[in-house]
C-alpha cells in the first residue's frame, strides 16, 4: 500500500499529480490512499471574508494556527469543501474512483482537542516578551485512525482522498497536524511505502541553494535535520520520524511542481529516507 | 430503506434531526440514507464574499440559481464543506455513523450539464420582457447513481449523508435539483419509504394559513397540487411525481422545525403522499 501526501501550496498542479497517481494506480493493483492540505485556499478564503487565518509563536519557537469557532468553519469549507472536492474532481477526470473524506466523516480520524495554546508574544518597543494563554482553540493531535472505513472504501476500488478537519471523540471538529496524521494512518494500514510532496525538490541543506539537495536520509540523521528545516519542513521531519518508528519502511520526499512527481521521487529524484 | 431528504433552509434544527435519527437508527435495522441542502448556507457565504446568488426566472416561470465558475465553488465550499460536515458532527455527536459524500465523491451522482440556460428578462419601465441566453452554467440534471458505493457504505454499517455537487461523467462539478436527486437515490436503492421536511407543516393549500394542511395525497391527486405549491415547493411535487413513478410507496412530508421530525412525519403529521 501506497500512502501520497501532498500539502496545500499556492502552487501545487492538481492535474499533473492527479495524472501521476492514474498511471500509477491503472498500471499497478497497489491500493492507494491520498492525503492532501489546503492551506493557501484557507488562508485566501480567510482573507476574503474578512477573517484572516492568525498565526501564533509557540515558547519554543514553532509556528502554528489559532484555529478559533470561525476558522474552523472557514478550514472546513476550504479543505473539506473546495480542494477536496477539486482533487476528487481532477482525479475522476482522470479515472480514478476516487471518494473524499474529512477526518469527522465515519470518525476517520479522531483526537484530543488542546486545552489551552501558548503564544510567546514579543513587544518590540519594549524589547520585552510575554506567555500568552490562548483558550477556545479548535486545535488538537488525531490519535485513533478507523482503518475499517478506509479498508472498505479501498476494497470496494475506492481511493480514499483525505483531508482535515479531524474530530474529537465527542464530535468537536479540530485542526490538527497532517504530516503527523498521515504518518498515523500510513502505521495504522500497514502502508510501507509514503510519498509526500511539496515545494521543492527534496530536503535542502541550504533552503536557497536547490544544488543542496540531500538525497538519502537515515532514521538516525533524522533529528539531525531539524535545525535544516525551515518552517513546515520540521513538522515534515517530525511526521517522518513517527512514521519510520511506526513500521513504514521508505519515506520519498519529492517536488510537487513537476512532471510525474510521484513517479520521480520514487525513482529518488528528491530525497528517500529509511 | 428509509431515504430522509432535508433542505438547506435558514431555521434548520440540527439538533433536534439528527436525535431523531440517532433514536430510528438505534431501535431498528433499517438502512437509513440522509439527503441535505445548504441553499442558506451558500447565499449567505455568497454575499459574504461579494458574489450574492444569481436567480434567473424561466420563460414557464419557474426560478432557478444561475450557477457560474465562481458560484460553484461557493455552493461546494457550503454544500459539501460546512453543512456536509456540520451534519456529520451532528450525527457522531449522537453516536450515528455517518459518512459525508458529495455527488462527486465515487461518481455517485452524475448528470448532464446543460448547454444553455433561457432567462425571461422583464424590463418594467418599458413593460416589455425577452429571452436571454445563458451560457457556461455548471447546472444540470442527475441521471444515475452509485449505488455500489452507498451499498458499501451501508453494509459497513455507514449512513451515507449526501449533498450537492453532483459531476458530469467528464468530471464537471454540476449544481443540481436535490428533490429529484433524492428520488433517484430513492428509485435506484428500492427505497420504500421516502421523508421529506421542509419549514412547513406539510403540504398547505393556503399557504398562509397551517390549518389548510392536506393530510394525504394520491398519486392522481399530486399534479393537481401545482398550483398550490408555492416557490420550491413544486419541485418537492415534480420530487414526489417521480419517486412514486419509480417504486418508492410512500412519501411522508413534515416539519422540520419540530422536536421529532421524522418519527411525527413517519405517524402522519404532516402530508403523506402513496
Amino acid at each position: 500500500m501506497l500512502l501520497i501526501k501532498i500539502g496545500g501550496g499556492q502552487d501545487t498542479n492538481f492535474e499533473l499529480i492527479s495524472q501521476d497517481i492514474a498511471n500509477i494506480s491503472n498500471n499497478s493493483s497497489e491500493q492507494i490512499i491520498f492525503v492532501h492540505g489546503a492551506n493557501a485556499a484557507r488562508d485566501q478564503l480567510a482573507t476574503d471574508l474578512g477573517k484572516p487565518t492568525k498565526r501564533i509563536v509557540s515558547p519554543s519557537g514553532m509556528t502554528s494556527v489559532h484555529t478559533d469557532e470561525q476558522a474552523i468553519e472557514i478550514l472546513t469549507m476550504a479543505y473539506a469543501g473546495l480542494i477536496n472536492k477539486r482533487w476528487v474532481s481532477h482525479f475522476i477526470q482522470n479515472n480514478v474512483q476516487a471518494v473524499g473524506l474529512s477526518g469527522i466523516d465515519g470518525k476517520l480520524l479522531v483526537g484530543q482537542r488542546k486545552k489551552v495554546l501558548i503564544s510567546q508574544v514579543e513587544d518590540t518597543l519594549r524589547g520585552t516578551s510575554r506567555k500568552v494563554l490562548i483558550r477556545n482553540t479548535y486545535t488538537g493531535r488525531v490519535n485513533q485512525v478507523n482503518t475499517d472505513l478506509l479498508n472498505i472504501l479501498l476494497d470496494g476500488g475506492y481511493m480514499p482522498v483525505i483531508t482535515q478537519p479531524a474530530v474529537t471523540e465527542d464530535g468537536v471538529m479540530i485542526n490538527t497536524d497532517n504530516d503527523l496524521n498521515s504518518a498515523l494512518i500510513a502505521s495504522e494500514m500497514n502502508v510501507e511505502k509514503m510519498v509526500v510532496l511539496f515545494e521543492a525538490p527534496g530536503m535542502l541543506r541550504d533552503i536557497n541553494d536547490p544544488d543542496s539537495l540531500i538525497r538519502k536520509i537515515s532514521r538516525e540523521e533524522l533529528p539531525n535535520m531539524l535545525p535544516f528545516a525551515k518552517g513546515t519542513m520540521k513538522k515534515k521531519v517530525l511526521g517522518a520520524m513517527e512514521a519510520l518508528d511506526h513500521g513504514v519502511k521508505e519515506i520519498y520526499w519529492g517536488d510537487s511542481r513537476i512532471k510525474d512527481p510521484i513517479s520521480n521521487a520514487l525513482a529518488g529524484k528528491g530525497t528517500i529516507i529509511s
